[in-house]
């Protein structure tokens, strides 16, 4: 029996698809992978991506998970011999415990969707990135997806208490605990966190709720300069005591590239500033948020009072601070909208870098000086989670030759490097990113990882050629 | 030569101890483990230990890691075949940075030396357990050392961005990251942390650091029962925008022992209640600490103000606020010398259990009635980490067959895996919980554990015969 008709018999006909029927599943967002899968095949549950794998593992058949496919490395490409495994299906919020804080869930569950459901608790789960109506908690797990508010929450994996993980054999290994203490032996869920699929296949998870706060407090504001933009943040994580939960960069040409190319938004401020930067502020205590309490400061006006004292200072240059959620709401879309301008132009070559807080402007100075010189046609652009130095650098190269394409990424990564950065800080390897890793990660950690992956996948089926350089 | 005489040309004669030289390495605190090395060595630096592990893998020489030897599960037990490595002449703070909120440091820097180096800068390094003045911080990040503030902070794992291991065959494998987010492949720090030194030697770590709390507001509280606790710990935290720090029960039985152990210890309160909690509230806004300032509410005040609230509707029974910094130390003492006061009885099963949060009133209670049924002459002694579910449960049994014991910790295990717990929270597993280890993890999740360590120390010749069951 062929590797077709078997996985028909463990999903069902209808759940395993190919040729034309997989074309949804082949689009990369990027656009730089086209997948072209042998089959898509849609599990039900955890027992069906046991069996799956089962099967792969004992005839050697390559397995690519994708859950919601926002990933702009290139993890979830499938090329002619690979089965693509979608767990889509496993989209189940199983339960929701407002008491313990914990939401267990299905790794096909949307992420939009899971902060949806535990609204109504008047809780939040607080990652959050622009491709929220489309990833999936799978494939943000496997990435350690990071987004707008891991100032204060941290990435996904500090978001997450346990994991259901399907072995490449097919074996369960049940992770999924609820505590906040449990030293029993290796940290496998953090192994597994990150492994974009090569290590395991996590199908379900145990995540961390928060109170929702009682107020956001929200606002554009325009500094003088990068670092005046950090002694903002400072200034205000002091004010607020800590509550600071996204501070969004967004330069001058990233403000003209979102009106150009979504015209119904409108400009921060009255007069143009180089450095925009959108912070919130959430607010958990009731004085922050019902006037009238006990030492009554509601957090809007409050953060009006530290912003306009900052302007008297000069440390600010312009600010506005939204008064209703639609205006909030405004203010999240321009910066949630970074991917799509971004992608705008082609071809472009993508660096999703992170730096220590107090090197991401002499970056950004000494890249464009770098790129003046190597490519004088170039263009490029970026916006920043400030708030923990990481930039999304992306370059427009006037040059057409994939070397000189190649020479750039290298000449941004010896930039970001020479200032104690890293080369990927949220997007993860996946194919795009592996050259670097081949040049850039310390040698014995790459040593060890190949170790492990041995270890776990000895027939080398999950998600071949991905994250590991060859 | 043999193998001590290699060693010598290693580190120098003075760091190589043999016969009764070694004596002061041997004791346990515990008093259960008693070491019998054939050498203790003691490195210079990392590549000393390189050196160490390089000769120890070529020769087949088991390697025991000790740093301030304070663990509690017999995890620096070295036996006469084994060379114990100290890493206490690992001792330097490299680096403070104050701006990037890191210090960087070698494994055997003492918890408190930290502690004192990075107060200085108006900073805190936020781990801290009653063991602090000896216990180093490779062997807290080897154990993932909890505590007091894993509150609000996280365990060691959570202050911890990097790492700089040795492995098995002497590789020294470079993960010093000081940032935030960095998604460079598989989670090998992580993987590291909490592997009790049998996967790699931990020689030095970049550790986060946190504002030091403009002031603090600590009490005693008595609560009218566990149930009512944890509700005050919830209104507390709504109170306060999540700044409780520690929450920390002692029954009215530990009130007793602690007097009884310390006679110059005072009553919390004029009346003994049965539920005692020690609350500490660290806050960072400058509106809590300096009255005049806006909103002003110093946070001592704040706090008593919302304990009289609760006292008012008899959520809380009595309180007392510390005034001064010797009260607020004279509180702090008397939890931390749990440690002391649960070792004075022997023999005695100690059991590091963490729960959810509201499971720890029915475990204590079943508890009781099962040690009642299994051994009625047995007592109990008990304080926990109530925030975040972690219950230290000793056991004085009065059977005196080891048989009797190992049941009694078995059905203490029972309890907790009923409700939903783990059978180790933050000591680790060493030797002591490696039983409880082969019959609670799940049985995947150890033969993933036992792959990752034949991948990384193929000839086992670290921490030998730790963690692991066989």
């Amino acid at each position: 029996m062929d590797i077709i008709a078997q996985l028909r018999d463990i999903v069902g006909a209808a759940h395993v698809l190919t040729g034309p029927d997989t074309a949804p599943y082949c689009d990369d967002w990027t656009g730089k992978y086209q997948s072209d899968p042998l089959a898509v095949v849609r599990p039900a549950d955890t027992a069906g991506v046991s069996a799956v794998l089962k099967l792969a593992n004992d005839t050697g058949t390559p397995i690519v998970p994708a859950s919601g496919r926002t990933g702009l490395n290139g993890g979830a490409y499938a090329d002619g011999a690979a089965v693509m495994l979608s767990l889509e299906r496993l989209n189940t919020i199983r339960e929701i415990r407002p008491a313990a804080r914990v939401a267990i869930v299905g790794a096909g569950v949307i992420l939009s969707q899971l902060h949806e459901a535990v609204e109504q608790h008047d809780l939040v789960f607080p990652l959050t990135f622009g491709a929220k109506g489309s990833a999936m908690i799978g494939g943000a797990l496997s990435t350690n997806a990071g987004g707008s508010n891991v100032l204060r929450y941290g990435s996904t994996r500090h978001l997450c208490l346990g994991l259901e993980v399907v072995l490449a054999d097919g074996r369960m290994m049940d992770l999924m605990s609820e505590l906040h203490k449990d030293n029993s032996g290796y940290d496998l869920k953090d192994l597994m966190i990150g492994a974009e699929g090569t290590l395991g296949i996590i199908t379900a998870a145990v995540l961390k709720l928060a109170p929702k706060p009682r107020a956001y407090a929200t606002a554009m504001v325009a500094a003088p300069d990068l670092p005046g933009a950090l002694s903002l943040l400072n200034r205000l994580q002091i004010a607020t005591g800590g509550a600071v939960e996204a501070f969004e960069f967004m330069p001058r040409r990233y403000i003209e590239a979102n009106l150009a190319r979504f015209p119904d938004g409108r400009e921060p401020f009255e007069a143009p500033h180089e450095v925009n930067v959108m912070v919130e502020v959430g607010a958990l205590a009731p004085r922050d948020a019902t006037p009238g309490e006990i030492g009554s400061v509601p957090i809007v006006d409050y953060l009006e009072e530290v912003l306009a004292e900052a302007m008297e200072d000069g440390a600010v240059l312009d600010a506005v601070v939204a008064r209703n959620e639609a205006q909030r709401r405004a203010m999240w879309q321009r910066r949630e909208q970074a991917a799509e301008v971004n992608m705008d132009g082609r071809p472009l070559i993508q660096n999703d870098v992170a730096l220590p807080l107090d090197h991401v402007a002499p970056f950004l100075d000494r890249a464009a000086a770098m790129l003046a010189e190597a490519d004088p046609g170039a263009n490029s652009m970026y916006v920043a989670h400030l708030g923990d130095g990481n930039v999304h650098y992306t370059v427009y190269p006037a040059a057409t030759d994939p070397a000189a394409h190649d020479a750039i990424t290298e000449r941004v990564e010896d930039l970001v490097l020479s200032l104690g950065g890293s080369f990927s800080a949220e997007h993860g390897i996946g194919l795009s990113k592996k050259p670097s890793m081949a040049r850039r990660k310390n040698p014995v950690a790459l040593e060890v990882m190949r170790a492990i992956k041995a270890a776990l996948d000895p027939k080398g089926i999950l998600n071949p050629g991905k994250v590991l350089p060859d």
